[in-house]
């Protein structure tokens, strides 16, 4: 009989749920399920309207998600209750959800049905900008140990910042909070009755270091005082990832169509995730995920924080080792936004007449470009930039034009830009140490786009795998599913085993070509010098930035 | 009964006759006639084909144009003989057409009618770019004193590159060659009957210095043996500019329906002319003729060439004044080639649907913008620079790109670039400490684009006057054509009322709008540090052409 371990991966408008066979890695069946209320940015469910920058997400679409992928999966992949060894869970990070005692959202609560705060925020609600500048430069005037993990910066994005707002914006809401959780670590409670927080969650998101725990109260209320019981709200033991959280409770159980005491998994973050579904499992490893923007994830040795990398924590990235984290703003985007806005109608309709899309048709074309030939550079911060200048507001530039100047030529200096900027990032690594020995590309464009991918081995003069899977992040959770059931089911000696065995490379390889790593070598000096001088205090970008603003 | 005088404009495909009340300055008559044989870039009438970058005309086409539109002009105005005070005359140049003693082009000879070096040479031929290179080689081993006049610089477009291209391409058809000489004079030896060369085409294209004249033969001969001769070619006495060369002879009065001894003026530069076709008489008055690329003309007291500046000489501008020329070489091109190549279908398409073309779109939606408002910058270098680095190698840059840039951002960017750089000529002038007190927009682009010239006067501080002619050089060979005929005739007391007259002004003038003047103070300094950053040695658009040139 074969075994599978089951991975679910929630984003943004969907969760999946992934059957990997533990012996061969086949995926032997999935299913989908869309999310009914989507991304809330304009109102809540009752039609209350929402601040700007809100986004929040609906904590029933992901049981109700559950209850539909689970069986639906196992229904075509003809898999049985006693096949499935153990459960992974992914979200998209973070994510805080205010619950009461039982796991009850508060959103749930009639009283609170149309507050915004009690609803569970997705990674992208920026509703707490000034929340997290507030807290930066706090923990700045504190010296607090832990801001050097976040890169020396903090995003909105992550789970405190979110969790400061709440507490800030509804006072009534927080009181009634027994315990503000990510979606990740709430799901596994659901699935196993017990709250069991994730290191990789808390190490990445939400300011914990593995030495001293979360920031303190004292931090919290000199932020701000209404936040002083912020960490007095997060209740539950911090596990290790790759451990088992706990089983499936029969009420679950039953829902599912799995067997009551199957193992779960400790939760993941998704993007995190694919890199244990590349097979990832080495120091040095480093997983790039590229779409619209990209992130950098690095295995390392523990170390400490590198300023522009803007996390770094154990279980990062896969269990037992240190991880970080960087990454680039901007990728596809910036190529979608080339797309949209600078492509002559002539291409569009050539591309057309040919029967291929537009982005392809502009590949075929530059990619016959040799490196320098067209003159031009670019730089890839056409949505700021993340790693290492940590600055969203800065732009971009683009270099070398003429009238002679085709669109296969600028398309073609976007793409080196972007792989400029990864480069960029691993440079950030090895310069504060951590040596990036092996590189994966994972994610929608790597597979797409053949062109990036062997400038990208060209520029960083390594080979390039790409991820075998277009889905990493539950494979990866599949992973976690297995690892929760223990060797003596999975069979492998241990997770790292478990991760090359059942993590998946394609069988292609890009190889740098030395004729074009050489040129690169002068093309890459000339993209930092031209991000240097931009960028410095009185640097043209700087000083447009000022000119806009007081536009 | 009124008197007109008859300007004659030879554009690079086409001549025009312009008959000028002198009394009103009305545009009184006017006819064109379209050249047969255009510019002969692959071959020869006779199918020989042409070297690379040559560019060659018909002399005949001129002719048969004289006898085209002199009578064609006369019958839609309803003029007759006695009604024309006098003829002036302008001509793209450097044209160099080898004739022999009668001014037959040796073209006309069975014997060279297939050899390339027996035709006339239009301005964009560049045949001659070897030979301007070591011209300037010499010149500056030889410290030529005239080297200055020609902005320390020589283009393979000035008249002497061209001839030496004859002498050492068909020493042949050098030896037979009497004299060497410009379209413009050499129409006006047909129309007179003897050999006048203006001392304006002489001193802006011929590398003659008013007080030490043409370079000497030693010159030549250093340069390439083979054009020791060179000087010996340059047959004819030099005449001022707004003097009378003489006058019509009998056999082509007949042939154009005037009446012999019709007083035939000096000949004039096209672009040069429209300087006088805008009435700008005084010291200080700059013509910034303005179309796919630009040239800034400036009356001024006599003083020294100016590094950058590419000609300086007396009359050549207006009659008695010194003259100098700086330029732009890309101001429509940019634009045009950021339609062709830059503006996405759907603006195409909108455009389209409001029945407007899509720079008109664009310009629409681009003058809404507030200066700095977009956050870019450019430079206008899409087809190298000429004033003041005089590198026709050097790119573009546009800076401040974002995934929220707008084509119309992009498209006023542009525009603002053009207008820098034709700020940056002025500063060069005032560098050299001629003050520019005055300035005339003239050419295609001014009258179409009000928002590139509200740009002007906000970037300069000053008020910018428009042309009042669409025809402003034919306009201004009228002008000459009337100071040819004597102020018995025209009655102004001097050239200089006589300009006044009848150049014309458009009664729109653009103002400096204050806030705007200091903002674009402080985006001028940005395009110029950008500017130095971008051209410096081991600047990034200099780096990137070495790579473009090993690639």
């Amino acid at each position: 009989m074969k075994k599978y371990a089951l991975g679910l991966d929630f984003g943004t408008l969907s969760v999946r749920a992934l059957f990997v066979d533990i012996e061969t890695g086949e995926e032997a069946a999935a299913a989908v399920y869309e999310y009914p209320h989507g991304v809330m940015t304009e109102a809540l469910p009752d039609g209350t309207p929402l601040p700007p920058n809100f986004a929040l997400e609906h904590p029933h679409d992901f049981l109700n998600g559950l209850e539909f992928v689970i069986p639906a999966g196992m229904k075509a992949g003809d898999i049985c209750s006693e096949q499935v060894i153990g459960i992974g869970v992914d979200i998209t990070t973070a994510t805080v959800l205010a619950v009461d005692e039982n796991g009850t959202p508060l959103s749930d609560y009639p009283e609170f049905a149309n507050r915004p705060e009690a609803w569970m925020k997705l990674w992208k609600h920026h509703g707490a900008i000034e929340m997290a500048d507030r807290m930066l430069e706090v923990a700045r005037e504190r010296k607090e140990s832990w801001l050097n993990f976040y890169g020396d910066w903090l995003s909105s994005e992550l789970f405190m910042p979110k969790a400061v707002e709440l507490a800030v914006n509804d006072p009534e809401v927080f009181a009634r909070t027994h315990n503000l959780i990510e979606a990740a670590d709430w799901i596994v409670w659901k699935l196993t009755g017990e709250v069991t927080r994730s290191a990789a969650l808390a190490g990445c998101n939400s300011l914990y270091r593995y030495d001293t725990g979360y920031p303190s109260k004292e931090y919290f209320k000199a932020v701000y005082p209404e936040a002083e019981n912020v960490p007095d709200k997060l209740v539950g033991r911090i596990a290790p990832l790759g451990s088992c959280a706990g089983h499936l409770i029969p009420e679950m159980a039953e829902k599912l169509g799995l067997l009551a005491g199957t193992p779960v998994g400790v939760g993941m973050i998704d993007s995190h995730s694919a890199v244990m579904g590349c097979g990832a499992s080495r120091v040095g490893d480093m997983v790039s995920t590229i779409g619209t923007s990209a992130n950098n994830m690095l295995n390392a040795v523990p170390g400490p924080g590198i300023s522009g990398i803007y996390s770094a924590a154990p279980d990062a990235n896969i269990p037992g080792l240190f991880g970080y984290e960087g990454g680039q703003n901007c990728v596809g985007d910036a190529l979608a936004w080339y797309v949209d806005n600078c492509v002559p109608a002539s291409y569009v309709e050539a591309a057309k007449a040919e029967g291929v899309n537009i982005h392809t048709y502009l590949q075929t074309r530059a990619e016959k470009l040799k490196p320098g030939e067209s003159g031009l550079i670019a730089l890839d911060w056409f949505n700021g930039v993340r790693t290492p200048l940590m600055d969203f507001s800065l732009t971009s530039a683009i270099v070398g034009l003429s009238v002679r100047t085709k669109p296969e030529e600028i398309y073609r200096a976007l793409v080196e830009a972007t792989v400029f900027g990864n480069k960029r990032i691993i440079d950030t690594y090895e310069e504060a140490g951590c040596p990036v020995t092996r590189i994966i590309a994972a994610g929608g464009i790597p597979m797409k786009n053949s062109m990036m991918m062997q400038i990208y081995a060209d520029v960083c003069d390594q080979d390039i795998y790409l991820c075998g899977s277009p889905q990493a992040s539950a494979r990866g959770s599949a992973i976690l599913g297995a690892a929760a059931a223990g060797p003596e089911v999975h069979g492998c000696k241990d997770i790292y085993e478990l991760i090359e065995k059942l993590g998946k490379l394609a069988d292609v390889v890009y190889h740098p070509i030395p004729e074009n790593v050489e040129k690169y070598k002068k093309i890459y000096a000339l993209y930092k010098q031209l991000s240097e001088e931009m960028a410095k205090d009185g640097g043209v970008v700087r000083e447009l930035l000022k000119l806009k603003r007081e536009a």
